[in-house]
C-alpha cells in the first residue's frame, strides 16, 4: 500500500496515538504486535532507551522524531513528549509511541494516555517486557523461585519529589524479591537500610544495559556489593537495575561469591 | 533449510532447550526472539496457557507437545514436563518450551533450567510480557502512576504449601499497588485482610482472561468487588488476576462507581 501525503489526504487524517513498549533493550524482544503497530505508523516517536534498529520496521515514508531521555533531557519534558504526540496525530495520522521497557513500571504510560484523551484521540495500548522482570530472568536469576521468593516488590528509588522512596523502609524488611528501577544514585542509601535491618548477607546484584551487548553485572551479598560495582566498570549511562534476595544466590556466579566470603569471614 | 532426521543424523543431535514466555494470552504478544526460536525448533512442548496459534510459526516437521495445564493437570507434573524437555533435547534436538505468560513471575522457569542444567544441555532464556503488569495495563489501569503510586508488588496467593501466601499481611498495609496471581479461589479472604486493615474502600479488579477475546473485568471497590465479579460472571476457567490499588481508580468505569457509592452511602 503506498502511501503519499497531499494537502487533500491531510484534512482527512485520522489521528490515533499507539503506546508501544520496547522492552529491556535487545531489539527482538519487541512484540510481533509491537511491530504490526510501527508498520501502520505515520510517525514514530521513539527516546534514547529504544534500539534505533526499530525504526526500520515504519516505512520509509514515515516522520521519526527523537525525544531524548525521559527522565533526564530537560529539551524533552514529559509536557512537551505529550503536546509532540497530539500534535503529530492530529496533523499526520497514526503516532506510535516507542517507549523503552514496557510502559506502566515507572513508565508514565498513562500520563500520555490521559493527555491524547484530553484531545478526544482514539488510542491504543501494546505492552512490553518489563526491563524489572526480564533483565534478572536472562542472567539466570529469577525473581520469584518455590522455596526461596513468593513475591516481587519493584520499586522506584525516589517518589516523585526526589527523595529516597520511602516504601524502601518495608521492602527491606520483606521477604520479597525487591528491584529498584532508576536506583544507581540510591545504592548506597539503600544497601544502608539493608544494614540497618540485619541483612548485609542478603545476596544481592547490579545489573546495568540489561539484555544489551554492553551488559554489565555486578553479583554479591548487601555487604560488598557496591564494591563489587566499582570492579564491575558499572556507571550511570544506561539503565541500571538493582536486585535483592534469596534468589539472587541462584546466579551461577554467585556460589564462588559464597565460598570466599566463608573463606575470609568468621 | 530442508531437515530430514535420519537415524544417521540422529547420532549428531546438539541438545538445546530454549525457555520461551509467551505472553499474557494474545498470541501477538510473543516477541520477534520468541518467533525466531519457534522457526529453529525441532520440538516444541507447550502448556494449556499457550495460544495455539503460535504452533504455526514452528516448521511442518517439528514435533509437537502438549503438557496440559501446569498449576493443575496431575497427568503433566513439573517432573514429568522437566523429563519430557530433556528427554526431546536429548533425542531430536532444539526443544523451545513454550510457557503462558513471563517466564519467572511463578513461571517455574528456574527449575526447568536447573534441570536442563543438570542434563549439561545447553539452553536460552527468552523472556515474554508478564500478565500481572501488561494485562491491568490494556485495561487502562496502570500499575504505577506518578503521585498515586511509586511501586508495585506482586504476590501468589498461596505459598509453596498451599496456605495463603503470609506477605499479604504486609502488602494490604503497604501503599504500593498489588497485583495478586493464581489468587481467584483466595478473593475472599484478601478481602478480608484489606477489610482489617482498614481498607474497605481501596479500589479493586479482578481481570479473568486478560489480553483475549473472553475477558472480563470487575471493577470496584475492596468492599464491593465480590459481588461485582459474580455480575462479570467471572469464574476459575483461564486465568485470574486480581488487583489492589489507588491507581485502578484510573481506569474509565470508575468515575461511575464512586458516583454510585457516593450516592448510596454515608
Amino acid at each position: 500500500m503506498e502511501r503519499q501525503v497531499t494537502d487533500v489526504q491531510k484534512i482527512y487524517v485520522e489521528p490515533k496515538i499507539t503506546l508501544v513498549g520496547a522492552g529491556p533493550g535487545d531489539p527482538d524482544l519487541i512484540s510481533v504486535k509491537g511491530i504490526k503497530a510501527l508498520k501502520a505508523a505515520d510517525v514514530v516517536i521513539y527516546d534514547a532507551l529504544v534500539d534505533e534498529a526499530l525504526l526500520s520496521y515504519a516505512p520509509k515514508e514515515a516522520t521519526r522524531v527523537y525525544v531524548g531521555n525521559p527522565s533526564g533531557d530537560e529539551n524533552f519534558s514529559q509536557a512537551t513528549v505529550n503536546q509532540l504526540m497530539v500534535d503529530y496525530a492530529l496533523n499526520f495520522g497514526h503516532v506510535v509511541r516507542l517507549k523503552g521497557g514496557d510502559l506502566f513500571v515507572f513508565g508514565r504510560g498513562y500520563e500520555e494516555l490521559d493527555y491524547a484523551a484530553s484531545y478526544s484521540i482514539e488510542t491504543a495500548i501494546v505492552p512490553g517486557i518489563s526491563s524489572a522482570i526480564s533483565v534478572p530472568g536472562l542472567q539466570g536469576i529469577p525473581v520469584t523461585h518455590k522455596g526461596d521468593s513468593d513475591s516481587l516488590w519493584i520499586l522506584s528509588a525516589t517518589d516523585s519529589h526526589g527523595h529516597l522512596n520511602k516504601e524502601l523502609n518495608d521492602a527491606v524488611q520483606s521477604s520479597a524479591t525487591v528491584v529498584v528501577l532508576l536506583g544507581f544514585e540510591q545504592l548506597s542509601p539503600i544497601v544502608k537500610r539493608y544494614q540497618e535491618a540485619g541483612k548485609g548477607r542478603l545476596p544481592a546484584a547490579v545489573i546495568q544495559n540489561g539484555s544489551m551487548k554492553n551488559e554489565k553485572i555486578a553479583i554479591g551479598i548487601v555487604n560488598t556489593i557496591e564494591e563489587v560495582v566499582v570492579e564491575a566498570g558499572i556507571d550511570n549511562a544506561g539503565p541500571v537495575l538493582l536486585v535483592f534476595g534469596q534468589t539472587v544466590a541462584l546466579h551461577h556466579k554467585f556460589c564462588h561469591i559464597l565460598s570466599f566470603l566463608e573463606q575470609h569471614e568468621d
